[in-house]
């Protein structure tokens, strides 16, 4: 029996499928890929923990040189902060949490760096931080094409870059970007022009940050820029194969899973459907690649059946067979397994909790 | 302040957003009505409890009439076993939990049901039911059109019911089907041929099964069905209405969530992505109708974002505001939540944990 046979044996017999399961080399060749991209560039490294979610995988990137790490909620933010990790940036309007008194809550514990993109959201966290009595960190968030959250003119940006530097709770902390591949100049004009109205007040941005993963290939573009935060090159996937970032072999999770059902000549059935997989495709086709079969696709989810389409298999998958799939966007997959299988070549070394999965506040 | 407006400043105060919450007297009537539409049709009612995934709510539609429940995971099934509930059909070929040995051990706790499709699971159940001590009744799932898992000839089915009867560990206990809207006829064919080759050698099922929200609008069409499992029916969504079950007023859940960013004229950004509303269209357009703003549309989700059109609102909402989500597809979406906040009216009444999400295997 192969090395990997005996390995996917493990992994049914001690956890059954489907089973989430990392390559800790793989891992670990990643975390210190970036490490280096962010160091050659001059720039801090503030991974996104979206894409893990585990406080140990954190704890593996601040060893190899993180200066913090990046959160989308307040929740994750907690989970981290448990984890010993006290650098922790929030790259969003927080209300939920906010309303909730979470904010204040964790505040009052370790100090925070959160993000606005209106008044609202200032106030709220003004409020939040006078109630944890502790001066609360906000950059502001700027959009330079994405059209998610941000405010759209550098102007708008003073302005609340000027409200915050005003109240006694909150310290304006600096400016946040997601520059898409496309506009960079865009982006390098909108904080030249933000970064002299700045100045004309005696404001001066400590961090400066750009995100994604796809952007580490422009790193250091953005003139002024202080950190990057970038999330899914910690696993890498099919959409960062897709975009050139990562090669397969740089992919660190698989989602090990069964074949249950060979109904039809040419079809079959998985366990794993969009409670493992998910049903966002990433923009890609189909739900994911197996690495034993490369010409069956996965064309189809149900809530719990993924439908194999084998018709250019030559060889063709059996019933009780475990196959390898490589997701199409393995932050969302994470986020559905509570645990993840750490191997290391073909042992299993460890499992670890998604522990932030599900924090959705 | 309206009695609705209460409500969210209560859900937000204790929870924040996003938040999961069910309407009690919604989700009793819709318990009450499918019992009803079951016990009209002459039929078992078991529901699928991969819909509300929660103990609690499964004890009300027991209490309600229904004869047991069905999941999809051996998971599930423990879940349900530890809220007292003893009759339990797991709809599917359960290859991992069955060499994980979880099946032999929780059937050793009590007696379950399962289905089959091939000689492999039949196996590997007979194996669980051996080291389990106790016969384990096996179904044989049948397709008749889904293309999902489930043989594609009667007499396949009867073969494996044969293999099934012939082992000493295993009961022949009855048929699945999964009879879509437009093929009861050939599901009716199929089973009258099967029945008949059973009855040859004295193979009564028990269990005729039949499954979905949708065909609950054509019960008892096939002849010989002895029950029904349906599962979006708890809750209902924008599926059901599109389908012709439901109305919005009986849906049960709504996803409350704040809208956090109007960084443009037309444009809004709410706390609910990927990661809460999932990225499960159902084959509908959008990712949810928003009850306070009908023109809205949730036309694009990033992971915790989801993205708002509102060029056709005559009014906008503002930053801090909190609208309610009616989701496409509900079942996912309480995958994602770790808890359902149960309301009456305008009242908080109770939290429950949604105890079977990421039940997996």
């Amino acid at each position: 029996m192969s090395d990997f046979l005996t390995l996917k044996a493990d992994i049914i017999k001690n956890f059954g499928t489907p089973c989430a399961v990392v390559d800790l080399n793989v891992l670990e060749k990643n975390i210190s890929r970036v490490q280096k991209i962010c160091d050659n560039a001059g720039l801090s490294n503030r991974p996104h923990i979206k894409t893990h979610k585990s406080g140990e995988v954190a704890r593996m990137q601040i060893d190899a040189g993180a200066s913090g790490v990046t959160c989308q909620k307040l929740g994750e933010a907690e989970v981290m902060a448990a984890a010993g990790i006290t650098d922790i940036l929030i790259a969003t309007n927080l209300l939920g949490a906010a309303a909730s008194g979470a904010l204040s809550a964790l505040q009052s514990r370790i100090s925070l760096k959160v993000c606005a993109d209106n008044t609202y959201s200032i106030s709220a966290y003004a409020e939040a931080a006078r109630e944890a009595g502790r001066i609360l960190d906000v950059l502001v968030e700027c959009d330079t094409g994405q059209k998610r959250a941000g405010v759209e003119t550098p102007e708008e940006a003073f302005n609340l870059a000027q409200l915050i530097d005003n109240d006694s709770h909150l310290n304006f902390k600096g400016l946040l970007y997601y520059p898409t591949k496309n506009n960079w100049k865009k982006t390098e004009v909108f904080n030249a022009k933000l970064v002299e109205l700045l100045s004309s007040k005696n404001l001066i941005p400590d961090i400066v940050s750009t995100g994604g993963t796809p952007n580490l290939q422009n790193l250091g573009t953005l003139s002024g820029s202080t950190e990057h935060r970038a999330g899914t090159c910690v696993f890498n996937d099919l959409m960062m194969v897709k975009d050139g970032f990562a090669t397969m072999d740089e992919c660190a999770l698989r989602v090990y899973t069964s074949v249950v059902s060979r109904a039809g000549k040419d079809r079959g059935i998985l366990d794993a459907g969009s409670k493992a997989l998910t049903s966002d495709q990433g923009g890609l086709n189909g739900f994911g690649f197996i690495q034993e079969y490369p010409d069956a696709s996965i064309h189809k989810l149900a809530e719990e059946h993924g439908f194999l389409n084998l018709v250019n298999c030559a060889v063709k998958p059996s019933v009780g067979e475990i196959v390898r799939v490589i997701p199409n966007h393995v932050c969302v997959v994470v986020n559905m397994f509570r645990e993840l299988v750490l191997v290391r070549d073909t042992k299993i070394i460890d499992v670890i909790k998604v522990e932030a999965r599900g924090m959705l506040v």
